[in-house]
């Protein structure tokens, strides 16, 4: 079975993913390149990820704020390799009303200098440490190329920033973070990923050590999902934030920042989706069950549909009855396309067994009793994650290889994309040779994959320093 | 009992203002004129706002989405009263990275020239009416005078926009949606509020019609609170959405917007606070009561006061346990000044009688048994909300007028601000008259008072087609 109006996975992922997006009626364009509406249904995916998140932010102490969008060029300018990064990239504001602004603005591409200026004003002693900020807002970077959800001009995210006495607090809220977000890819997106730490060349425009999560695309491409960053006193001192210690000298803090944003649900789409359209992880889909009456003028269908929908609506579920004219084939189809992950067929002879038929988008339906019934969905949901997160880690396992040399690399992709694993010596050169050499580039330096005695680098054939995960990218 | 901190509100009303915003950690400045770090507390307070009025949107059918910050120019353009109402106030973004952008865009000052783009390409037919959106973002308006939370250059809001077949439709939808605003200032805010419309010279820039309500704050000078625009056919026919209507034929739809900001957190400071600081309604307030031990290091007291922090949290309660190493006294102070509703204090004495000192931040403090303590403060934050209500009540009734003449205003206006009912003909030159001679301007037009035979307009004295609330306003 496969939807007719999407692309076959197969035949075009770049066209299937551009398909999805429009149909499942998660975007819409706008006559500014590289910024998109996010329509109620896309919206309200968004609106889950960020419920779940900001509670696991809130559950480690974090505070919410919000910092104006607005960046004066003086203050982009004060930290060098971060203006560098970003300055590039920024969209400026020379204009307010009909005057011409003294100095111009930044729309933010990233609020760390922000961040800097208002901790420079509230940090003096090492009681006001540390301070665990974060805000959910949108960001502009004035990309070149851009795809809905993985790179437009505009997009929504969260950036945590964290200022803290010691080094040593900053790199374990780095990491702890990271440890956030790879449990909120794996448990609520069913999203298998990596922890790994990012190359020096790959690093955050300012940053001492970069850690990522990466997730690989069902075609075999490795999407970057979640960054956590560690600064050291870098921006401290370059913005002049200095607090007086428990020994009543004054010392630089120790900062941080991480993000997540709406490019983790072009990552769901990627990971999850079929040729039928959309396929949800359960605990961010708009929609958790939707109800299909079968022969719904018939008496007494849609009494007991509803009923089921109030008793599901009862249970905390996201459910949906949708008794329109619509034929039922084409709301298997609707809903299939916009990837809700259980589907109840409910007609009459089901009603008089006192039962329904339980679809899974994962594939698969059963007659279940309707005693019971939000349990036996409840069950269905947590099966749907579970299948969807077997068959993504799957789909890693079997694309990922254990590679010695550049030619395996490139024997392999001329079947498939996916992720080599190989070790390498520390020089950029030889990361950039492996670029040039194959097309992959390193996603980052696993923390759990050591370096083993003798291990020589993919690239020059010297002793290797690291192993590193390699692959094309979204 | 004054805090020494905060200027007397009698005194310096605006710097009393200001003393709290900043003293009560709601904002702190940046280096871009008007735009603000809201801070923890201060976006907790928005937080709560937020999920309040978000549930009442959702309740009556709207769904969240979001459009891009950016409009193009000729966007814009398209409406020609809209963008002669703001194209003088928008920030203009020239460049992106270092090339000139061949049409300039502006930071959205509100968006319906965006919904209006978007609403062409969605909406054929009657079947995708009506649409009912809203989103939460931020907006841009280049003002020249700025204060917090009251006119900043960016702002948080919410802004409705929905889409409707007919114009009774749209015009219901309107008035709904002042509806739940004045529901949501007066329950949840505990802020009295009229009803209204607003005079031609006073509407919307492109509205048919702009509903309004309007709160009096403590100084009595009056605050738009929040506001609900009726657009007609206008933005429809000026950006050619159209849809085939039931009868087959080709018609355009009708439209409505709505907004509140965060210039509501002005409006809950001038409205309730006083010489000790903030006082917060308690749906919103980041802490609702705050715990403090008194005698905190003898045995029991720290134990027992997180026994009733524990039984305040799993009642729902948004309670904080403050053992800090500072005096009680200054406790006392710092969590007035924040405004927290109830405060508990839990001394060896207290403790010893199953006992605890509940004081409220508008005064007055009683010994009240523990037993079934969070039913206590349920209560106690229940009479707090009343009371603020009553006394905001009593502040507008004391300062409300009626009058028939401008001597009498300016009578008024010797001793003290205020609103003034008095009729009018309808003539924008005596409205712009009564406010040349009086300094007080047009606030609305209440649904609820009506003209009697024989009112004459207060500045012309020819016959009044209208009674019109009258005062000074932020």
């Amino acid at each position: 079975m496969k939807n007719e109006a999407i692309t076959a996975r197969n035949v075009d992922f770049a066209k299937w993913y551009t398909d999805i997006v429009m149909k499942a009626e998660l975007i819409a364009y706008t006559s500014v390149k590289g910024c998109m509406v996010i329509r109620p249904y896309g919206y309200a995916i968004w609106e889950n990820m960020t419920r779940i998140l900001d509670g696991m932010f809130k559950a480690c102490g974090h505070e919410n704020v919000c910092m104006p969008m607005f960046i004066p060029e003086s203050l982009l300018q004060k930290e060098k390799d971060h203006v560098a990064g970003f300055a590039p990239e920024v969209a400026w504001v020379t204009h307010g009303g009909s005057e011409k602004l003294e100095e111009k603005l930044c729309v933010r591409p990233t609020s760390e200098t922000l961040f800097c200026e208002h901790y420079k004003n509230i940090i003096h002693s090492y009681r006001d440490l540390p301070k665990l900020y974060n805000q959910w807002v949108s960001v502009v970077r004035w990309e070149k190329t851009t795809r809905p959800f993985l790179r437009s001009r505009e997009f929504l995210w969260q950036e945590g920033h964290t200022i803290h006495e010691t080094c040593e607090q900053a790199e374990a809220e780095t990491r702890q973070m990271l440890d956030v977000y790879a449990e909120f890819a794996e448990k609520y997106l069913a999203m298998p990923v990596i922890k790994g730490q990012k190359t020096e060349s790959d690093k955050f425009a300012g940053a001492v050590s970069t850690y990522a999560i990466e997730a690989l695309m069902h075609d075999g491409k490795a999407l970057q999902a979640g960054t956590s960053h560690y600064f050291g006193d870098g921006f401290a001192k370059a913005f002049d934030i200095q607090y007086t210690g428990r020994d009543n000298k004054l010392s630089y803090p120790h900062q941080t920042s991480w993000g997540v944003s709406t490019r983790l649900i072009g990552g769901i789409i990627m990971t999850h989706g079929d040729d039928n359209g959309l396929v949800l992880p359960p605990a961010v889909a708009p929609i958790q069950v939707v109800i299909i009456p079968i022969q719904q003028q018939k008496e007494g269908v849609l009494d007991k549909a509803s009923e089921v929908y109030e008793a599901l609506k009862a249970a905390g579920i996201r459910v949906k009855l949708d008794d329109s004219d619509n034929s039922p084939g084409w709301k298997f189809a609707e809903y299939e396309m916009k990837g809700v992950p259980v589907r109840i067929e409910l007609g009459p002879r089901d009603i008089a067994d006192n039962k329904c038929v339980l679809a899974l988008r994962t594939g698969g339906k059963n007659s279940e009793s309707l005693d019971g019934i939000a349990e036996t969905v409840k069950e269905a949901l947590e099966n749907v994650n579970a299948i969807l997160y077997k068959n993504a880690l799957e789909n890693r396992e079997n694309r990922t290889s254990n590679v010695k040399t550049l030619d395996e690399i490139n024997k392999k992709l001329e079947t498939a994309d996916g992720l080599f694993l190989a070790a390498w010596c520390g020089d950029e050169a030889c990361e950039d040779g492996v670029t040039e050499k194959t097309g992959v580039r390193s996603r980052c330096i696993p923390f759990d994959k050591d370096i083993s005695d003798g291990d020589v680098c993919v690239c020059c054939g010297k002793p290797a320093k690291h192993m590193v995960y390699w692959a094309k990218a979204y």
